[in-house]
Order: C-alpha cells, then sequence, then structure tokens
C-alpha cells in the first residue's frame, strides 16, 4: 500500500491535515503502508490527473482520494481489522464532526499558521501556496494572519464541543479512538507541525487528548519532524 | 410513561431544548407517552428533589434525568425499537454534537433570545428566570441580548458543520434521523417556540432539515405552539 501526502521544503515535514487523518486511520488497521510524501507542486507527477489533492492512497493499484472516502474504502474493505466508526451512526456523525473541523477548527486555526505553512515550504511550492490561498482568501497571507494573536485568544472557546466529549472518555470515540478523532487530530497535527505557536494549552483536556493521540501507534504522529 | 417538560405562561408553549430531544426521542421508539409541561417554579412540585431540571422521564416509577441520560436509558430498554445512536460510535459522537450545541448554538441562540423566553413566562416565573440567567451570564438580561441583531448577522457561520453534513443526507445521521439530529433540532425548536425571529434561512439547507424534523411523527414538534 502506497500513500501520498503532503511535505514541506523537508520531506520529513508532513503536515497536511487530510493525510494525516489516513496515516492514523491505515495505522488504526493494522494495515502495512509505504509513505511518500509529496510537494504542493510535485503532485501532478506523483498522482497524474487521478487526484489535485493528497492524500492518495494507491492499494495495489485501486486509487483512492479524499481522506473521508479513503477511511469509507479501509472500513469496507477491510471490516475484519479494528473499526474506524463502530456502525453505521459513527460512520454518519462523523461527517457533523468532519464539518465542525473543516469550518469552525481549521479556518481559526489558518488565520494562526497560515504564514507559518508558507515559510517551510521550498520556494516554488511558496509562490503555489500564496497564489492559490491569497485567491481563496482574497487577501494576502500577511493579512490573513495579521491578528493571530487576538485568533490565538479566541481559540480555546472554539474547542469546547470536544472539551465537552471529553468529560464522558479519554477518547471522541469513547474508550478508544475512532476516525473522529484523527479528523481532529489533523487539524492540530498540521498546527504542531509548521508552527512553534503554543496552540494547545498544557492542562487542557484538549491538549492532553492530544498527546494521547500523539502516542498512538508507537508514536508515529510524535515522530513528524516539527 | 409520564415525561415532565418545561412551559411558558401558556402550557402549550413548551420551550426546553432537552425536553424537544426527549420528545423526539420516544417518538422515534414509538412509546406512548403522557407529557407534563411545568413551568420553572413547579418543577420541584411535581418532580420533588429528584432533579432540579425537567426533562424527567417515569417509566413506571423508574424516574430518569438528563437527555442524554434518558436516550441512553432508553436506547438500553427498549434495544427492540428503532435506535437512537445506531452503535456504540454513534453513542460516543452524539457526545461531540452535545457539546457542539451546547457550547457554540445554544449561546448564539441565547445572545438573540434570551428575553423572549423571560417574556414568554409567567410573572413568578420571570422572577425565577431573570435572577438565574443574570446571575449565570453576569449581566442583565437586556444586555445580554443588546446586540442580536448583529449575532444573528454572524450565526448562520456557525451552523457550517450541519451544512457540511447535509452534504451527504437528509439527516445528521443518515437517511434518517438519530438522537444528533433531535439534539440540534431542540436548540431550534427553542427558538422557534419563544421568538419570531428569523433565526433560520429559508432555502439554507439547514432550514430544510429543521422542516424535515418538524414533520416527523405526525408533525409533533410542529404542532407545538409558538
Amino acid at each position: 500500500m502506497k500513500l501520498y501526502t503532503l511535505c514541506g521544503a523537508d520531506p520529513k515535514q508532513r503536515f497536511s491535515p487530510h493525510a494525516w487523518k489516513v496515516i492514523m486511520s491505515l495505522s488504526h488497521k493494522r494495515l502495512a503502508f509505504e509513505e511518500y510524501p509529496t510537494a504542493f507542486t510535485a503532485i501532478p507527477n506523483v498522482v497524474g490527473s487521478f487526484s489535485p489533492t493528497v492524500p492518495v492512497l494507491d492499494d495495489g493499484g485501486q486509487k483512492v482520494r479524499d481522506s473521508f472516502e479513503i477511511a469509507l474504502y479501509l472500513e469496507e474493505t477491510y471490516g475484519d481489522r479494528p473499526s474506524l466508526f463502530k456502525g453505521e451512526g459513527g460512520r454518519a456523525l462523523s461527517r457533523t464532526i468532519e464539518g465542525y473541523s473543516q469550518w469552525i477548527v481549521q479556518p481559526a486555526l489558518m488565520r494562526i499558521i497560515g504564514k507559518d505553512i508558507h515559510d517551510c515550504l521550498a520556494p516554488e511550492d511558496q509562490s503555489y501556496y500564496r497564489e492559490s490561498r491569497e485567491k481563496r482568501f482574497g487577501m494576502s497571507l500577511e493579512a490573513l494572519v495579521e491578528n493571530w494573536e487576538s485568533e490565538l485568544r479566541a481559540f480555546p472557546a472554539k474547542l469546547e464541543p470536544i472539551r465537552h466529549a471529553l468529560k464522558f472518555g479519554p477518547f471522541l470515540g469513547g474508550a478508544s479512538p475512532l476516525f473522529a478523532d484523527y479528523i481532529l487530530f489533523g487539524a492540530f497535527q498540521w498546527a504542531r507541525v509548521v508552527s512553534p505557536k503554543p496552540i494547545l494549552t498544557p492542562g487542557d483536556s484538549v491538549s492532553d487528548w492530544f498527546e494521547r493521540c500523539l502516542d498512538l501507534y508507537d508514536g508515529i504522529g510524535r515522530a513528524a519532524a516539527s
């Protein structure tokens, strides 16, 4: 199994939140895989026209793109391995949690680390990243992160849904993690890998949960260069 | 089965978001129940010292309090009826969605409808409500809702997680609703029952979903006085 992920100028600096969801999911299912960290501008060279973005999973020639689609594929194909959803309800509700990560957590993080991502890329990828993101956000990267300090102060309140769930178990999935945990892990790992900014506060239950996630699967998350 | 819920000066105006979660859950399980709408200050008279708040379910003498606890009780006790969680994953992830409702959606709504709730109560309940809420929020009810118009303008963005999930099915639970749907339905029903303010925008997928929820179980939600 081959997994194409995203990297900065240093191939060990693998920062894509969506790729991390898949790295954790493959590990959860105890599936061996070879990771191919890929720079933004090299994606067409490695996955051709199959997908404009990574992660892309190549499972013996069967290619799958999009982190949630890959999780669904793994759950279906490797149904005898530990479940990523624990039932139909878990599968459906993971979409609301994906929406929360994608539309509340990640946009806030982007206004904190958006320029740090740029700074860890190779020159040709910096140009691509700056142009595509400045178009998407309708402002310069510098303007995007201009108020990062107030954004960071407002950030803990946005994590209350996670904090609430952690009153009832060590993971969002309960006693053990599910894909929903990896969805949000991906967002915080993204920030951790590209930025030295103190995103989570030690002693906060969200920070404790993130540390537990970093320890999973022989510390595969913790081993990422940051 | 008896269910104690919350009402305004008009007993037909049943507005508790948490009680609505249970009304929908009992209906989902096709369980017959008698509802006892109760004013804030009458709660001790009907449930004694068992619980300071409603909903309280009395299932043939077995009393259960707290909406999520009641849902768990129903799922366990009436396991042969339609499931509220569809598996262990759905049960665990419903807590994150409860957190999202309780800490992102409901606080925003409170800053819009907090005074409207007051205005639909009987005089003795108005005193109780004003005192307890002004203590909780550290400000007068009038100050709480002072910027309700800008809060309402900022509200649609807070619903992106729901909007995202609805790209994949008509309910958060997928093809049919789960307890997670009722958690968020409760929040919007709360606003609908107490306030004429236009909380949801017609044409928005969240509004379409809410209308679908109002139609469930012979329109039990739509029948509530507002």
